[in-house]
């Protein structure tokens, strides 16, 4: 077959049995499933120190104090979540624990906070992204939301050839930033030691300003719940856990390691840096705002070719942090799907292995924020971070009812030990969820609250239809025959061609009861000369061949069309013959001209496509719909 | 059956016998057929006056032996079309006039000059109309485009209800802009004779400036061109004969005579006044800028409430002669489609009796032609007129041969009148067609002069199809039965339910040779154990019954699908029992759900549907689709 344009989008159909080349290893784990966490180093620490501008100078004093629960947090979720992956390793989301362990209504309750993260985290990576890109470049400036639906497109399409392939693409800028970003903070630090504390900046980052207000714990408690951005996307990996090949558990867990490690010590290593070279983040608004990160860069590093290396590093990983949720959000639909509380669709593998629908329908919602948003991050920030969190509370609560329900029965100490540590994880993120959502109530954060039971009551309405459909589908009689009967065939039938003799002959197959159909389309005195016309070209050109061969031949029945409609009279006919013959069936034979171009569908109407739709929409009880194709 | 949105907006649907209700008389038909012809009497002398703005105020003493050619050749075109209508009382267009007297090619070239004519005159109107809008309130300047492409949709819609309705649509303002222009014109003819020539003016018109050419005769016929733009849309009424109600001869040489003699008068009106009040056209890139109707009115009745009755008048004119095309277009592209040169689609009547893909086909013509030149009038005034005068060639010529054909058989003294007149119009109007394309071949002329022979091209490449496949479909032997057997039916089989159970039973009615197909998805050491399952439910739940009850139950075959898509592997198994079984056709029998509500679309994933499709669009010559809808 050759090479059709999809193929070249989208790559060669895969077999069923290439479903484990389909699967990625730790080092394309990182980038497929850590570009969101990874990336999110780069607002985290610069949101908490913005919260913190009211303090003057005295911010770096307090940032420690700020980014270390941040960076604890971090550690305590790295030890729940490997205990996830061990205890989950087909596949360790959310969703799934809260379904073991908690039963449905939480499981909806996870999938529905996912989702929503998941969404958000495209629209919020890809606008930060392009946010970045055009204050640097700031020509760019009136394409932002063309710029964003474009980057929308490619990470949709290289999610549509597959996770391989997109893990591959990713990888190159997600090293490149880990690589940059931890040399400069290393060598950051090394010069800090060197000069005791405050080495000279290369290049200056810009004064602080004074201070109007005092510490308080409430504004502390604000950066916090700012910085806790930066936590969004850890929980990626176990969501993603049945995206490994074999060993799956080393392979996640080693995924899971090298993003939470260097997350963690990216994040300490800016605060220790911030204070070191006296960085604060600036009010986006003011003239020359320069970003944390790049602020780090100049002072570490100057403004040389390192400099341009590390910033389009940042932008690209902002950019393609929305692929986590590429890899995550189809993942999750599938499971629900399965379930039976998301149409089945998003269940369906395409030609490429990958559930498209999912990537799809994600790529729709984000591109009708980002639309809706015209591409501007700042109001979309304040809704981020609660479904992350509220996920992670209800993840760690399923997996302690998990060790709970596992602990009599094998491994108690070990057991004990992992319920505290996942004990701790929820209580932890409960008490950031409860802070977050204090934070960040008023300024969005309600739109969540609203939108997860609404998604949730969406799920649960999908779900009473299957299981109500399915109730009426099922067959409760054992199988019985009730007729036995060959059906009244009908024949639509205009003038005698090969598509008709093709037809009629079929039809004499099936059944020793068939009528030739001709609707009427005219009305008035004319009628009656073709009726007769009609006839009596039947009956030379088709029914006494027949005759003369021995056979019956098939009724001519001509039926008026009044509205030139015709499934209306050919179901009214349809009822009479019910009527008449109780108990057996009817079948409306159509022929039907099989076009082979494209072209060809401008100079056909499309009537016979067209009446057998209609006609299957109409169906009464005992009517089937036969389509006897030809080919011109 | 409640409203729906298409009842509210196209009205009830219409039955066959209300074909006569839906017919027009002159009242109505002045304002259908008529408007483009009326229309272009405020366009044509400006455009003849604009060509003679060089020879300065001694223009005026020239426009008379302009514009009383162009009333002449009016004169002669009134006289051949009443002929023609009396002559071809059904339908008396060029198409079929040139179709009955000079063969196919002549009635292509006429068919594809009345399309281009029909085309530009709705580009043309509406944006000729928005754009003496827009240069009275040049607030709605910036919205030129999206006025253009409504008023067009507005147009399109009437006509999509019907002609009666739009006829009467359009009936205001064409009686309004009649009695308006005949009245200013006679009074100030009155008024001229009352002041011996040439009266005062109530509101003075801009001086005329001096002039820097002599008259020369390649002026004079170059504004006797642009002049005759006041004559397109003159044939409308002949084409559109079979709108009319009995007597049709009478309603529609009544019409023609209405629009002839006021089309005449006003051109003469205007040319006089123009004189006697001293009115010279201004280049429309002037800064104040008056058409010479504004300032006709200004100078007779002043800037009182009749000046912007007058103006507001010509507006709607102008925007509304597209609906001149509206009533002609579909009826050209019907009688060519009857004649298989275009799409059958054409030739349908839809639910309002309306030849509805005419319709549509024009406005997404026109709205391209509008979209292409941002409704700028300028560059598409060149194109027109040429269809126009090629048509009335073509029409005359037709009618000539016409005449000299009957001559001998009756009425010789008549017929040779007739034919005289006829002669005397197809030798005048192709004067003046040279006329036209010699002055105005390098401004856009040569377009139509390729895009012509193009649309004929096209129109014979239809007729071939359609011809080939007639040909191809013909049945050439006397009907026989060459197979008596019942087909093998295949019933798509996954679990069994009451739409498995229907469908089994209604095979199991066509034939005794019933296969199940079972499609397996799965790859790998898994399926083993799935094959023994399936089989094993298959035949305690379907097989068992049946033998109890002493019938032979249907086989089940399962059918690996490596690629997760099912025809493929379906068509393979047909291959094979094609070979097993030579000389009986195979039947696949999918039961399908029917989904009720928009909203079951989302939920379901339409496979059947999309096999059933693809089936048909493989079929082989042996090949049913039997589809057994279910509804839940």
């Amino acid at each position: 077959m050759a090479m059709t344009l999809i193929d070249i989008l989208l790559g060669r159909r895969l077999a069923n049995r290439e479903q484990g080349d389909q699967k990625i290893g730790w080092f394309a784990g990182v980038p497929a499933m850590g570009l969101d966490g990874l990336g999110s180093s780069s607002y985290g620490p610069e949101a908490a120190l913005t919260v913190l501008i009211p303090l003057g100078a005295i911010r770096l004093a307090w940032i420690g104090w700020v980014i270390a629960p941040i960076v604890a947090l971090l550690a305590i979720l790295y030890l729940s979540y490997r205990q996830t992956i061990r205890a989950y390793p087909s596949n360790g989301g959310a969703y799934t624990v809260a379904r073991e362990n908690l039963g449905a209504t939480a499981s909806l309750l996870a999938a529905a906070a996912l989702m929503i993260d998941y969404v958000l985290n495209v629209a919020v990576g890809i606008s930060a992204g392009v946010g970045a890109l055009t204050s640097s470049l700031p020509a760019l400036q009136p394409w932002t939301l063309e710029l964003c639906l474009g980057i929308l497109a490619v990470v949709a399409l290289a999610n549509l050839r597959g996770t391989r392939e997109a893990g591959w693409l990713f990888a190159v800028p997600t090293y490149l930033f880990l690589l940059s970003f931890m040399g400069l903070v290393g060598w950051g630090l090394v010069r800090m030691i060197a000069a005791g504390g405050h080495p000279d900046p290369v290049i200056a980052p810009p004064a602080i300003k004074h201070g109007v207000e005092a510490a308080s714990l409430w504004l502390l408690l604000r950066a916090f719940a700012a910085g806790c951005t930066a936590m969004t996307g850890v929980e990626a990996v176990s969501n993603g856990v049945g995206a490994f090949r074999e060993p799956v558990v080393r392979e996640a867990h080693r995924t899971l390691t090298v993003i939470c490690v260097t997350l963690g010590l990216l994040l300490a290593g800016i605060a220790v840096v911030a204070q070191g070279y006296r960085l604060g983040a600036m009010d986006q608004t003011t003239p020359g705002y320069q970003s944390v990160l790049s602020q780090l860069t100049g002072a570490i590093a100057g403004h040389g070719a390192l400099y341009y290396v590390a910033m389009a590093s940042v932008l690209a990983v902002l950019c393609l942090s929305a692929n986590t949720s590429f890899v995550g959000f189809p993942r999750i639909c599938r499971l629900v799907a399965l379930d039976g509380y998301l149409p089945r669709g998003f269940a369906v593998a395409d030609r490429r292995l990958v559930f498209s629908v999912g990537v799809v329908f994600l790529t729709v919602t984000a591109g009708m924020l980002l639309l809706a948003f015209g591409g501007i991050t700042d109001r979309l920030i304040p809704l981020f971070a609660v479904g992350a969190f509220l996920t992670f509370t209800v993840s760690q609560i399923g997996m302690v009812v998990h060790w709970h329900k596992q602990g009599p029965r094998k491994q108690e100490g070990r057991n004990a030990g992992r319920l505290a540590i996942n004990a701790l994880g929820a209580v932890t993120t409960a008490v950031a969820l409860g802070v977050i959502l204090a934070a960040k109530f008023v300024e969005g954060a309600w739109i969540v609250v609203l939108a997860v039971p609404a998604i949730m009551a969406l799920l649960v309405a999908i779900h009473l239809y299957y299981t109500r459909l399915s109730e009426r589908m099922a067959a409760r009689q054992p199988f019985s025959i009730d007729e036995t009967d060959a059906p009244t065939v009908l024949v639509t039938y205009e003038e005698r061609n090969r598509l008709t003799d093709r037809a009629l002959r079929f039809a004499m197959t099936l059944s020793p009861d068939v009528l030739a159909v001709h609707l009427l389309r005219l009305g008035g005195p004319e009628q009656e000369e073709d009726v007769r016309a009609i006839h009596a070209r039947f009956d030379e050109e088709v029914a006494a061949p027949l005759i003369a061969a021995g056979r019956a031949p098939p009724r001519l029945v001509l039926v008026p069309a009044p509205y030139r409609e015709i499934e209306g009279p050919l179901l009214e006919l349809v009822d009479r013959i019910d009527n008449d013959t109780p108990g057996r069936s009817v079948a409306i034979l159509i022929p039907e001209l099989v076009l082979r171009h494209w072209w060809q569908r401008l100079l056909h109407s499309r009537r016979s496509a067209k009446l057998r739709n209609a006609l299957l929409a109409h169906a009464g009880p005992r009517l089937m719909v036969i389509s006897s194709p030809w080919r011109s």
